[in-house]
This record gives structure tokens, C-alpha cells and sequence, in this order.
């Protein structure tokens, strides 16, 4: 087992050799998967998984899986919550900060010239240049690295020598995997971050990231829409007014209480719109959007050392169709 | 990859080949899977999932992965829907087409005296001697061939000749894979045709198959009945008065709100009584049944290139009750 | 195939040897299935899923399916059934009897001095020295056996000693996978355990288990918490007031009927209160608690040779809010 200590001291898988087990997989079943494979000019491997490729609802299964650093389960079920909207995402992890913070989370900022995206993934918790970083002990050591962009194109040839530096890996040994939010890959792999955005939430609200052990959360497939804005309008209120979550946390009561609490996207000044307007409202400045939004409907926190659980939110259907459309 | 080239000009796998590592699967573990394993006179492996061996549950969700050419995900779960049914599959594909209309659909009349069976599975997509194959540009040249039958016996020799040279591959290079609808892995897979049925459906009412990209779609197990026409009458109800699918289409959104106004089994002559009773009303003569009434229960259709989702029909609680018992 | 064969003259698979892969995964998975690995004195592999190591949901998941012989499917998803535990496992197996009974079910007493713990897993189908295994005529002969113990240490030299001495191995090819009742692994391979107890009270029924042919059930995932006596409450609780079983049957449909009738946790005089209050109501002694109420709250029997189904019982929501808390 390669692998790093986590601030628990304990052991830790490698999220990219991990993951680079499933972009083997997704190489390999290019033709099932839907996925176009090439190599860039820098010997980078490029997977287009939604922009000129068909992709689809797999393909979003497996890069969920892939954001998550190979320490997820994914399914994708008949499941109750929107009467309109039978197929729901169920996203687990046997090690939710790992995964989802480390890994999954599109925090890495990958600009050059008129090319921007976020990067997510596991190469960000071996090139570790987040300032998210600091309070993530969590560091890789893997000889290929794996990032994942939400985006219709491959990157420049600058960011591909930026991430393979930062990881400290040759060009060659970077996989990019790539496809819009308005695809189908895409719309499921946004859905899929459900327990992501739970945890970054509980960060924002400065609850100890080390006492949170478990997690499951779940949200329903969001629709593609062909405009950009409403395609990640409806993948942000699939989770935001959709989405259920269930931490298990170390702690006190009183934290866990105080985390249900304040963790549904409710608690935002935000709520009660779908996402696209409450963009628009801001004329597109993202940053002025209240980051509390980001949540799921509704947040169930047990304290395993006292056994209680806690909860607060819910699923609120209308806005959620208002969304889907 | 072997593979070739389907309609929209994408390569894509082989079906035989997928379905063929599935078969190993089941041989490997026949005891586990209690199913019985011989060859028979010319060499062809039988495979019997439910006539004299066991079979269960388990070997129908691997039926239904073969007979979706390994292009569809099939898992069980507690779902809601059916307040007395707590049990449904979900079946998702990312090449419905493909794995359902090439491969899955029951589509090759298999009769030799008195053997008759409709063959379903991915040999189909390599014989291809069905009309369907002619709106079906997807072609498989695989090494050994996979044929379903729903039946509770092994094909007569001529059958397995004219399969095999159909396919253009020795006889000791077919796999039949058998069990009868009576029977559980036959009634699971069945059921699991669910998404299938959605697909042929459309086909039925002209939508163009190259502007379907995704689909998934659950119905409930169906409880096993010894009768025949019983045990058919209930997978199919399970399907008509119980199955949701939700597809997902290019192309313009008034086509796809008409293909979900028309696509749910509600719009059937013969909707409203149990299968089982339409059957006996038109004196078992399968083809004097409105091919309507073949489909899910519920569709709901999102038109990608809009965004639009449309839907139309519901489950019938009532009507699965006094189907299934 | 290794394996024997069973009451039906079908071969069946041998569970240790399905169960030592999975055991496998876990060792070769330690960092990210969390669990720790080591050897014991006598050479005997020890897994810790929970009592020292953090383990997890993933952990318990694996743990069950070791349990089960590799003869089981499990998921986790999100279920309807109570509004406030949203997700629920899913258990099935093709071979309910071997799986669960002669498997699963923790049914050996290993005590040494002030050591107790019940054995559960397929070391007890080699080693067969239960009363239960008169009525079993499943029997294995792997190289090497699992037991899983509910527990939170390891097992003393004595009884490695008896283990191995029983299963006919030597120490050195014992696993034992341990994790206690309040830790994530250990709630969720007890709940893991509804169709298991649904079996056991089929048998204690007197219903003939060569009758039983396939089976699935579902609970929700219970809280852990840290008490022994409530959390051994409360994973009892999942399966006794929300645990739905559906069972398959073969015999008469009056036979099917009574099954159905009887099998249900309401039947027993002590349901009506969560489960750790019955046993502190009984002054802890485990043998005065009825044992007909260790069953699901819902049973739904199909009698495959006739057709008919038979349920009774019912999820009470509000006695699983008052357990879980």
C-alpha cells in the first residue's frame, strides 16, 4: 500500500493510485463508456468524457468515483424524495474528509490566458497549492496523478506543466478528465459532490474536520440543460434542494447539535430560489453569492460518542421542479 | 477493444465480448449461482438458470447484464412505489440503443418442430437477421456468441446450428443461457427488461433511435407464478402497471414531449386489466394485442438540447395488486 | 469448484473460500477500509474493523458480505420507509440457507475464561459443532476459515486454538474479524443480518429450510452509539421495527400463509418497546427475552408453487424513533 499518515494517524490509501485504477478502467471500456482518450502535446492523457464524446449517466458514475479518489461508493437507484424525479444518487465514503475535501472538491483554480477551470480530484491532495491545504494533513505520493475538469475542452499545454510540476510528476504521467456541466457526465458528476458539499460546509462552519468520521448523502440526477448557467444552476439545487446528507461525527452532542443545524442550505440568505436566478441576481459574480448556500436540503449529524442524532432541512419539492423544470 | 462502429459514428464494444466475461462468471461460480453447466451435442455450452437447476434471484440479475451485452448496470434495492412490492431493479445503460435493442429485446423467433423460443441477447447483434437490423447499424464480430432463451429447455441442434451460422462461429462457440419465465431468475429477467421495453416502444411510435442517448428505468420484482401465462403476466405487469423510465433525447423538445405523452402503457386499447386477462380475452393469440400496451407504466423524457423534461402516465397500484396477487 | 453438497443434492459453493476473498480485499485495502491487520500468537490474521481502528460504514458493509459467505449482495441506498432514517441496506442472497443460517447467523459460543464471544461467518460451517448444523447438511472443507466476532478484541490463544481445532485448519489459516456493536462496522454487519434473522425465525417456526429458495430483506442503518446495551438495542431495533423480508418459498401456500402470519417481530409478547428496555426489563438476561422477537417488522412470503404471496406486520416508525433517538 502506497499511502500517507491523516492527522488521525491513521493509514491512508493513495486517492490517485486509487483512482487511477478507474481511469484504467474508463480507458480501457472507451468504446462502452463513451469516452474519447487521446494524449496531449505534452504526453498528457486526455479523456473527454461529455464535450465531443456522448459520455453519459456511467460515464458520471465512474468520474464521481474518480473525483472521490477511489474511496467512494457510488449507486444510482429508484429511491423517494421528488415524486417527478425517481433516480437518485446514494454517494458513501469510508473516509469523508479524504474524499471529499483531499480529493473531490473543485478547488484548484487552473488558469492560463482565456482558459479557466476548477479543478477537482485527486492530483490536488498531491499537489497540495490550496490554501485548504494547511488544515488538510492528508498528502499523496503517487507516480501518476488524476484531475478532473468541469469544461468543455482539454487544458493548455501551461497548465498541464503546472499541475504535473506541482505534482511533481512528468507531463506524461497526468490524466485529465474533462466534460461540461451540461453533459450528462458532467450534470451527474456535479450531482455526485452531495456529500462533498456537505463537508465543505461543515468546514466553513469550522466544525473539526478530524471528528468527522462517516458520511452518506444523497441527491436526485439533474436534467442537462444546454445553457451553462442553468446546467449548473440545476446541479447546485439538485443538492441544495434535494440533496440529504448524514455525517458521523466524533464530539460532543452539543457540536453535532450545532452542526444539523446550521449545515442545510436553508440557513442561507440565499435559499428560496433556484440557483440560475439567485447567478443572475449577482450578474454572474459568483463570489457574492452567500457560500453558505452550498449544502444539502437536509443534514442528519449523529455523535457517536453520545449516540444522539440530529437533523434539520428538508427536501423542498416545488422549488426543486421549479429548478428541473 | 474489438468493436465497431454504430450510427452516430462512435465506436463501441462488443457486446458478445461483455456478455461473454458474464457467462465465464456464472460458469465459474455455478454452484454458487445454482446453476447447471453442460454441452450439449454440438459442443454448445447450455447454461440453465431456472428449468431443473435452482437458479434465484442473484442469476437473474446476471441474466439481464447478459442479455444487456454487459452494457447496463442492474442493481436491487428497497424502493418505493408499491407499498406491498418493496423490492425493484434498476436498470440503467449508457448505450440503450445498443444494449437493449441490439442485444436485449426478445427479438429472434428461435423454432425448430415443436421448440419454440424467442432469442434475446447479444448473438442476436451478430447474426442480425431480424428486419429490426436493418434501422440497426450496430454490428458485433466477436469470437463466441451469447443467445437467451426464456424456456425450460435447451434448443434442439438445429437451432444451435442455425445460430452458430448465423453468427459465423462454431457451435462450441455459442452460449444458451435458458430459464423459464415461471421461474425466478426468468421473472427477474424479465422485469429487467423494463428499459427495453421503453426503448422498443419508442421505436414503435418512429422516434429516432440515434436521438436516444441514455435511460434508465426500474420496475418491482415480480413474484414467480408455476403457470405460464400467470408468470408472463406478471413480469409484463410489472413493467405496463409498474415501470418508470426516464430517457434521454436530442432533438427538438416537441418530439420529445411526444414521444412522453406517448410512450406509457396507459395509451393502450388493452391498459386496464391484468396482462394474464388480455391474453386469455384475445385466446392466448400473442400478436391480436395492441404492441402499445408493451411499455412502462411512467416515462419521463428530457430533451437534452433544451433542457425540457416531459412526462406522462403513473403506477397503478391497484392493477399490480391484482396482478401479481 | 470446492464446495459440498447440500440438502437439495445442488453443489454449493464453499463459503470460506468465497468470504477469504473478500477478507483479501479488506487486508489488501487496510488503509482505506480503515481496518488494522495483524497476526495473532498462534499465527491466526486479526482484523480489526472498529474497535481500535476507525473502521467505518464501507468496513461493515464488507464485514457483512464476509459474514454471508460471499453468498450475499448488499447495498446501501436511499429507502422510503422512515422519514427521518433515509438510508437503508439492502440484503439478498441466492442461497438464503447456507448464507444466513449455516453461515451468518452468530450462533457459536467461544468462551475462555473472561473471554465471550458469539462466532458468526463461515469458519461455523467447517467446524459445524452447533446443534443447528444437525439440521444442516451444508458442510465446507476450505484451506482456511473466517470468523467474524461482534466484539472489541481479539480472541485468546484458547480459542484460536478451539477454532482451528474444529474447522480442522491450522491456526495460522484462521481470520478473525472483530468490531463491537457500538463502533460503524459493528452496527452495520448486525443489521446487515435482517434476512439472517428473518431465516432463524423461519426455522424456529419449524418451517422447512430446504423450502426456502431465495431472499431479500432491508433495514435501516442504525446509529451507532456508545453504550453496549443500547447499541446492541438499536441494530436490533433497525431489523424488529423497520426490517422488511421477502422470502420465496416452496411447499403449499397454506404453508406460506402461516410462514407469513408467524414470521413478523409483532407475533412476540415483548414487541412494543425498543429493545434495550426489554432486556434491562429482563434484567439483562438474554434468555428470558422471547425469541420470537428477533424477526423483521415485515414479512412478505411468496409461495412459488402456487403463486400466491402472503405478508404481515408492518415498519412502526414511531418505535424506531424512540430507539434511534
Amino acid at each position: 500500500m502506497s499511502g500517507a499518515l491523516d492527522f488521525s494517524g491513521r493509514a491512508t490509501a493513495s486517492v490517485n493510485k486509487l483512482a487511477g485504477d478507474i481511469v484504467d478502467r474508463l480507458v480501457a471500456g472507451a468504446d462502452r463508456y463513451r469516452v474519447s482518450v487521446s494524449r496531449g502535446s505534452l504526453g498528457e492523457l486526455l479523456i473527454d468524457a461529455g464535450a465531443k464524446a456522448a459520455g453519459g449517466v456511467e460515464a458520471g458514475l465512474l468520474l464521481t468515483e474518480i473525483c472521490m479518489g477511489g474511496l467512494g461508493r457510488v449507486s444510482l437507484a429508484h429511491s423517494p424524495g421528488a415524486a417527478k424525479w425517481p433516480f437518485w444518487l446514494t454517494v458513501s465514503s469510508n473516509d469523508p474528509v479524504v474524499a471529499c475535501l483531499a480529493s473531490q472538491y473543485a478547488g484548484w483554480s487552473l488558469q492560463h490566458e482565456k482558459f479557466f477551470a476548477l479543478g477537482s480530484g485527486p492530483g490536488r491532495a498531491q499537489a497540495r497549492v490550496e490554501k485548504l491545504f494547511e488544515e488538510l494533513p492528508y498528502s499523496d505520493k503517487a507516480e501518476r496523478v488524476t484531475i478532473v475538469l468541469e469544461g468543455d475542452r482539454p487544458p493548455p499545454a501551461e497548465v498541464v506543466t503546472k499541475v504535473a510540476a506541482a505534482a511533481k510528476v512528468e507531463p506524461a504521467n497526468v490524466a485529465f478528465v474533462y466534460a461540461p456541466t451540461q453533459s450528462l457526465a458532467g450534470s451527474v458528476q456535479v450531482v455526485g459532490r452531495v456529500l462533498e458539499v456537505a463537508l465543505h460546509k461543515a468546514h466553513e462552519l469550522k466544525f473539526p474536520l478530524e471528528n468527522i468520521v462517516d458520511g452518506i448523502a444523497t441527491a436526485p440526477l439533474s436534467p442537462p440543460h444546454p445553457d451553462f448557467i442553468q446546467a449548473m444552476g440545476r446541479t447546485n439545487d439538485a443538492i441544495i434542494y434535494a440533496g440529504r446528507a448524514h455525517l458521523f461525527v466524533k464530539g460532543s452532542a452539543e457540536a453535532a447539535a450545532e452542526l444539523a443545524k446550521n449545515l442545510p442550505s436553508s440557513n442561507s440568505r440565499d435559499y428560496g430560489r433556484p440557483f440560475a436566478e439567485v447567478f443572475k441576481a449577482y450578474k454572474g459574480d459568483f463570489y457574492k453569492i452567500d457560500p453558505s448556500l452550498f449544502s444539502p436540503a437536509e443534514a442528519v449529524v449523529t455523535a457517536i460518542e453520545t449516540g444522539e442524532t440530529f437533523r434539520a432541512g428538508a427536501i423542498d419539492e416545488k422549488l426543486l421542479d421549479a429548478s428541473f423544470g
